[in-house]
């Protein structure tokens, strides 16, 4: 399982995602879920992915080679003149991954499927935030749906769907996401410590604040122990029932 | 979809489901998924539902014929020794269900399965709360797992995973399972109201509070709208996050 998180404030992109990673509860590990390509000041894309690893790894791996050879940029997701057509090259490769394992050879228990997470800003344009399919197919995040969830989207949901408000800081922005990561962590053993987060302020076109919030990490572990606490206060405060 | 919530507290068992019924989003109705059986000071038994509603109704119909003819009372929920036996009842009356309609005949888009919660408590032993799986077997709820949950579990869980404590006073209980209701019917629309809600206090073996919740309920509603500003405001007093 997995769980990932792109924010579209009005201040920038906000990204946070697991690294768990499993093929059963008895094989489990840890891998990064969080890619970025950047060309500071001119784009930064960021890419987050929930599925299978190896759907996921090919599409990153491939995206990678295509922006690294210069003599072969077409299509780069460097090259591409708009957050639109990044989308498109990204979808695409992913349709292509997962098609070339579901069409022939053997077949696996867990489908080849991956869900993944596109955020980003190309110069001169406003930053963009993606949701694409396993079928290559894509939704935009706008004002009315801020935000994107992918892998165990349940336990953390309505949290955002509370508190989530496209005008807050970055810093409030990272608090409320850790406290969506830490319901999910509690009720999904799929998902698990350290986190990834990344956030692109708007028109700086690059990764602006990049951390790991490893398993100890302090204001982490504040967060989420004093949630149990601040919820227990919440309810109570809430009107009493009578029969 | 469907929710369900039995808890298992020390004061006694309280009960919780929504009456949202639907067959694919363009074929919605409403439908009681908690049924009960009394003998007054001596038994009371409370069932909640999840699952194929053919297969529930059917469920219900069999064990009510059951415990209504008195020369056919074996096996009967009304007679049986203990809550252990009327959970093997049920269970091995649900699993008869599931494999009469998976064996022969045409099959269906949707599974027969239903996932129920059984509770109750019979003069001189303990209340016990049960989840009945469609196989037929079933699982208890103890001191380490005091709830149980069917349907659309996973919207509605953190805050029950956080607050729920076995202590807990029954509107206490009624006001958690109104918020975990209302994170869940927030985000699902196969969950919806009116809700019923049940309770057996402990050592009166009867219904000793029985309610619905219809759609416009005052108190419902403002503890949906109430825990919306409670979070936020408890989200604003956990420490800052700083980079």
């Amino acid at each position: 399982m997995t769980y990932c998180v792109g924010l579209r404030l009005s201040k920038g992109l906000v990204f946070m995602s697991d690294t768990r990673t499993n093929a059963g509860v008895d094989d489990i590990s840890q891998t990064k879920k969080m890619h970025s390509w950047e060309a500071p000041g001119e784009r930064v894309i960021t890419l987050l992915s929930a599925g299978n690893l190896a759907t996921t790894q090919a599409v990153v791996s491939l995206l990678d080679e295509r922006s690294k050879a210069p003599g072969d940029r077409n299509p780069s997701i460097l090259a591409a003149p708009s957050m639109f057509q990044v989308a498109r090259i990204v979808g695409n490769t992913l349709r292509d991954v997962v098609t070339q394992y579901e069409e022939a050879g053997p077949t696996a228990a867990s489908p080849f499927a991956a869900t993944l997470i596109l955020g980003g800003q190309i110069a001169g344009s406003a930053p963009r935030l993606f949701l694409i399919y396993p079928e290559g197919n894509f939704i935009e995040a706008g004002d009315d749906n801020p935000f994107f969830q992918s892998g165990e989207i349940k336990y953390g949901r309505p949290i955002l769907e509370r508190a989530l408000d496209s005008e807050m800081s970055f810093e409030d922005a990272v608090k409320l996401l850790c406290v969506s990561f830490s319901s999910t962590i509690l009720s999904n053993a799929g998902v698990d410590m350290p986190l990834d987060l990344q956030i692109h302020a708007t028109n700086e076109c690059r990764v602006t604040e990049e951390r790991r919030f490893e398993r100890e990490d302090p204001y982490f572990c504040e967060v989420s122990k004093g949630w149990s606490d601040a919820l227990r206060d919440a309810l109570a405060a809430l009107p009493e029932f009578s029969f």
